[in-house]
């Protein structure tokens, strides 16, 4: 496998884009990644677009075509790829096997999701094709659901309490604020988020990520092209996709992903790095608690202390290790298909010392996009190249 | 890249499976094939798993997950591609890629549509998600539209005659009544063909492939595996997929499709035979004027000559070059996501010199998945490996 280095990004604001057809926000965040490598469009080899629902909510498929048809790239192949909320990151990691095995020598990716247009009824139905619902459907059980019980294990196996757990929601929303890409970016008291809407029990309000539109973009070039990056260059040191358990019944324990626990460890051990090398990690919140759960299952904190941790200000930007400097989903959002690769753009920029919530001298950067029932996830490491 | 093989396949009968879940069938076809391999599940390095609808009409995704959890395959990475009807061919490429590159020694392609038990209308507008319904859609042109543009300029250019036409789909009526795999094999008269029910004019029911359930499996493995392979072995010479215009205007001659030119040209340069060489073709005839434009189109009969041809009997079984022996989409049928898998499964099993409609002495096969507008394409060589 050869060198890849990643020579632009792009990314729309998370939020509401009412009336912006779904391609068109693709092409808005390939055309600003096109535009920071400085790469000529004629150049790029493949490209690979990460997308969940936009056939139940849009009537739109084949979007990986129609975004390069928009942009005027070359006759090159042009593939969807789809693993639920882990869409993002399993569209980077084939933009990165096509350049690290030869197949091309730059590559496009582009991560995108329109959902505040529909009702809630049809988002949540749709949301819900990420489980398996011949298994897990009769249950009625959700999303909320699923990482509701994860807290109650939490809760019950240490101690955690809803005011640590709130620790991760003060952090995420309050870094939210400093980024001009976040949908929800806040300053919440303890009380405040104690008292929002109960959701599912434990699960209130401010602990779930909103629904979002948005797109990124990422632009991929083999390590050889290193004089035509424009800029700090950043080394993909790995980039790993693994699968867990579909069924909830299937895992043998609802406080772990086998498969981030997987990721993480295959993509270390490629990177030739330990979990105490990585300065910055932006990581799947989609609720409170499942910050709490992947932050251990990286190997980033000990096991059962994740919400200690956050109490602890030791995952803040200025902390031991600083977990969603972007705000995460919870904040920043979480238009489904973009959000594996709006975590690649934020640590990107991290990496080159430009984020408007920036990590001191962070060198070493990790993304972690996990998606279902942990039935799909991508974990990547990226190095500062100079 | 490493000589790859395709050690197994598997299949259902396309037609009516109502009441089997979606998941269920893709899992049928990949027991089939790896039972075919004999390659034990735990040395499957990746599966890829081709779908186009099954979001909006099933309301399922992460299928490749699901398959692989119900397979009981490791935890390995599972992907979903989508390219409209090309899906099933860019999954077996991407699997293909995987082996190539020595991401690892084998793997597990799994294509599969499930579309009977939805209404027409739901049905059409499912199908209409591979348009791109921004530009093409205020025309409320569908895909029976755009393939009877296509006969029309075929009819002023080249004089072609719903005769002429009719042979193409007697021709796979026929062949599918000796597949037991065929949806809806007949023996159709020139009378029947030309006083069936209109459709899109010059468009009548049997130029038009039938809405089908199904599923195919195929496995993989690097060639260095050849001893381990049981029966006769079939390499893969060329896998290509190329793209061509999303929207209908973009296309400079709607009577041919770049997208299949292009993937036709570098599978042979890949391969390094000619058209010339090819022995078999299982072709993406969704309608019967695409089998003729499609068969130009690789360079497998002189341009304007398709219908010519099948009215002459030159791509009968027993002809020049055989077309579609299996029945094609038009008899087989048309299970979207599985139909580029499935025609995999046929030409191996003619190249394996076992088909139920067998092409006397094959030893070189092709297949050719298009999808939507023609923004999407996949051709693969095979060869008869003894």
């Amino acid at each position: 496998m050869r060198d890849v280095l990643i020579a632009g990004i792009g990314s729309t604001v998370f939020g509401r884009h009412a009336g912006t057809p779904i391609e068109q926000l693709g092409v808005k965040a390939a055309e600003q990644a096109l535009l920071d490598s400085d790469i000529e469009r004629e150049r790029i080899g493949a490209l690979y677009l990460g997308n969940f629902i936009s056939g139940p909510l849009n009537g739109k498929e084949v979007l990986a075509g129609i975004v390069a048809d928009q942009l005027g790239l070359p006759n090159i192949p042009c593939t969807k790829v789809e693993g639920a909320c882990a869409s993002g990151g399993i569209a980077f990691r084939h933009a990165w096997l096509a350049v690290a095995s030869g197949q091309c020598d730059a590559a496009l990716v582009v991560g995108v999701e329109t959902m505040t247009h529909a009702r809630t009824a049809e988002t949540t139905a749709a949301l819900n094709c990420a489980m398996d619902n011949e298994s897990d459907g009769p249950s009625g059980l959700t999303f909320p659901g699923l990482f509701g019980l994860a807290w109650r294990i939490h809760a019950q196996r240490y101690g955690t309490t809803r005011s640590q757990v709130s620790a991760v929601v003060r952090k995420n929303k309050s870094n939210g604020l400093r980024n001009p890409l976040a949908q929800m970016g806040a300053d919440l008291s303890d009380e405040q988020i104690a008292s929002s809407a109960a959701i599912c029990d434990p699960l209130q309000l401010y602990d779930c990520c909103p629904t979002s539109d948005g797109a990124a973009a990422v632009v991929l070039v083999a390590g050889a092209l290193r004089g035509e990056v424009r800029g700090v260059p950043v080394e993909v040191l790995a980039s790993v996709q693994t699968r867990g358990a579909a069924r909830i019944a299937g895992h043998p324990d609802l406080c772990s992903f086998d498969a981030t626990v997987a990721a993480a460890q295959r993509a270390y051990a490629m990177a030739g790095i330990s979990a105490a090398d990585v300065d910055v990690v932006e990581l799947h919140d989609c609720f409170s608690i499942a910050e709490i759960v992947d932050s251990e299952d990286l190997g980033l904190v000990p096991r059962g202390e994740g919400a200690i941790w956050a109490a602890e200000g030791r995952t803040a930007v200025d902390g031991e290790i600083a977990i969603n400097p972007s705000g995460g989903l919870l904040a920043k959002g979480h238009p489904v298909g973009a959000t594996g690769v709006g975590q690649l753009y934020e640590i990107v920029r991290q990496l080159r010392g430009d984020h408007p919530n920036q990590v001191a001298n962070a060198r070493i950067g990790m993304t972690h996009n996990l998606g279902g029932t942990g039935v799909a996830c991508t974990v990547s490491l990226l190095r500062r190249g100079d």
